[in-house]
């Protein structure tokens, strides 16, 4: 009787809701958009890199309102030519505001494969593909650090990497934690240096570690933390009953790009009692075997399947559902071998070597330390601040001269760089060299576009 | 001199290391591979639904390992063959293994979009476009809840919100957790019933309250939490000195689709001092304003921007890069308007409706429990084990039947649906009815199939 209502209602059970063939036309022709707008437009040196908006011009160009009835066709494309056309094309060649920029099309195509198969990565069954790919992905990037065995995951971002590698320390040092809790164990003791990321305070907040369990570590002036600092900070953590189970120790930090001393690090460690795992990039988490995160959902792992159940890996993730991540980096590497990826990697290297040489050649530009990697930290120094280093307002007037110039590049939208404050440094840039498109011509361009920016501060 | 000897080398920094063309061009011959494999033959109910292979056959067949050097167009675009023809079609509709299932074109559209945007959803700079977008897409929400004020985010995934309710109302009810750790607060009691989703044992693990302070609550047969067991249970906990800080209550379980009932609950809760929060569907989560899961890092959110820094939402993340999630939904919402939405939730309960009516003319089905929602759970009877109810053999040969016909549905490729034992039921079929392509056809075939794949057993 139910169903005979529904059928006198406004819907039929006998006809699916959509037109599966305008369904595809708008999936076609956004895709064109998208080629053009993005790919081909914003990969473009010749245009923006974006096209700034104030938040309250922004909202009433977007229309972003969530409205009782659906648009047509030709609207709905509108739309996706607006989210294009105002957002930040972090693959121009002039984007170089955070850690990530550029396009590589093969990994492009992985995700865009990914997103249409939407799947999950829990089961053998639901990710036949997947599930050998992630094991074959995490398999070469533990060789890649010389580990020939272990396990890992990928996850979504960095953050969460570390704090799954904050779990697997926890666990490994006090087993009873996953059951009885926190108060089954003493106060515990973070190590982490004063130039590591932020999600060290976030995951010991999250964990219920507390972010005073949290023993900073300081860094000498390149950015790399002083391993007798580290040593000096177990024994304090030590002296007032805190144990000692995770040290942070990082490879690329997040400003200046400095290496913490690993080998160093990883001795005084051992001697304390401590594991190690391996936060790899951005998304992967290598870790030992055996480190025992999972519940058993029997709806999910049913132990009585056709086919080998240690394929279904999905009780490894603190997630559920997870999104596919490894064919994006599988099918790259596919496309360019280890070789290809590794001169990236030097071109990389080399075009920041090329950019510091550059700039010692410019009296406007100061570094801020000698890179060790590919980010390049830096105060441009305006026209009439130069020879005033001994003013008492230098460093006030400098303060202010990143942000002005971060304003004026966004308005005219010719490139992306972001700034910050540091111990004790007022503001400087901080230029990252990530992207495979780049060459010498836009780190010339960059270096002229600052000038240009604030030669009138 | 590093430069010159680079240039020397293989390398020319003057040079883009990736022709564009050829980029591009993959991607567009990728994406008509996706068109024809994906979305034309993944949606044909003629065509498979998967196409198994054991994982060793697997393997050979996809040539994981990854080389030293690249692979020619004409191989890549294999692969991306391969990968679409090994993965299992979530968009079939004979796919009903997981809680998601079906394609929409315009939520395909936004999620290709924010692919190939890739940007992070942590500062407005970065992502001017979808953190307004967040914040309207959320507020919708809330609105829908119920809510005329609060905050959010979109999570990966379900479990993860799950996670930040439980992190939330541990602030709430100890700040000091968040700098001191649980070392300064008493124990505390979680309460979540038997038929509740496994994340809650991960939570619990993760955050490190343990899963021994998780007290199951008993549910009745509809799979809906029994309130007067929930009084019960904080009543145990205060007995054993555990604070009472946090009720998981369900809409919607994981296999049987029921609802705890919300408002007793909320008024128990209350009165036993606890907070509401409230994960949304698979991937966002409402909360109350000022949860202070912040750690403000300098180099992203520095306070001296020429825009108002309250947009840089990313400090409310436990991660940093953070994948934009809004758009998909967005863009549906969009298309189909908030009516278009609630008829699809109405013909999918109207089709779970048919489908138990149908099951009921049937000796061969038998229903687990009547449904709340959109799973309907149901044993198969083979012709063997009718009218047998009474043998002592009877549940442990009922039990082997799903396996079975699980094995020959996912050989065949016709179907996929998923099955798990319960609470003392033997295993038992879950069917879920959530894609909005489903007509009756497809109940009916569904019917047709299970008595096929079963009628020799």
């Amino acid at each position: 009787m139910y169903l005979t209502e529904y059928i006198n209602g406004h819907v039929h059970l006998e006809e699916s809701d959509m037109c599966e063939s305008d369904g595809k036309l708008f999936l076609n022709e956004a895709f064109s958009v998208i080629m053009e707008e993005i790919l081909h437009k914003g990969t473009d040196s010749k245009e923006k890199v974006c096209e700034w908006k104030d938040p309250d011009q922004l909202r009433a160009l977007l229309d972003l309102d969530l409205r009782e009835h659906g648009e047509s066709h030709e609207q709905l494309l509108q739309r996706v030519q607006d989210v294009a056309r105002y957002s930040v094309k972090t693959c121009h060649p002039r984007f170089f505001n955070q850690l990530f920029a550029g396009v590589d099309y093969h990994a492009l195509t992985g995700r865009l494969l990914t997103e249409t198969l939407n799947t999950s990565q829990y089961t053998y069954e639901v990710a036949p593909v997947f599930v050998l790919m992630e094991e074959e992905v995490l398999r070469k990037l533990r060789s890649l650090v010389g580990w020939s065995e272990g396990d890992g995951i990928f996850c979504p971002g960095g953050s969460m990497s570390n704090m799954y590698a904050m779990n697997i320390a926890r666990y490994w040092a006090f087993p009873q934690v996953k059951t009885q809790g926190l108060w089954a164990t003493p106060r515990m003791a973070i190590f982490t240096s004063q130039q590591s990321h932020y999600s060290m305070k976030k995951a010991a907040a999250f964990l219920g570690i507390g972010t005073d369990n949290i023993f900073i570590v300081q860094a000498d002036e390149s950015g790399s933390m002083i391993p007798e600092d580290l040593e000096a900070k177990i024994m304090q953590a030590k002296s007032k009953d805190a144990v000692p189970f995770f040290v942070n120790a990082t490879a690329g930090t997040t400003v200046q790009g400095a290496f913490d001393p690993l080998n160093h690090i990883a001795d005084i460690s051992e001697r304390n009692g401590m594991s190690i795992c391996m936060p790899l990039g951005e998304e992967a988490c290598c870790f030992p075997k055996n480190t025992n995160i999972c519940a058993n959902a029997t709806y999910l792992f049913q132990q009585d399947k056709f086919y080998d159940t240690s394929l279904d890996t999905g009780d490894k993730s603190i997630q559920c559902g997870r999104k596919v991540d490894c064919l994006k980096l599988w099918l790259m590497w596919k496309a360019i071998g280890t070789h290809g990826l590794s001169e990236r990697v030097d071109k990389a290297f080399a075009l920041a070597r090329y950019l510091v040489e550059e700039m010692e050649k410019r009296e406007n530009f100061k570094l801020v330390c000698k890179g060790h990697f590919v980010n390049v930290c830096f105060w441009f120094i305006p026209p009439s601040l130069r020879g005033k280093e001994n003013s008492p307002d230098y460093q006030e007037r400098l303060s202010k001269v990143a942000p002005v110039i971060k304003e004026r590049m966004m308005k005219r939208g010719t490139m992306m760089v972001g700034y910050q404050p540091m111990d004790g440094h007022v503001n400087f840039f901080r230029m990252v060299v990530v992207s495979p498109q780049l060459t010498t011509k836009d780190m010339d361009f960059f270096l002229d576009e600052i000038e240009k920016l604030g030669k009138d501060l």
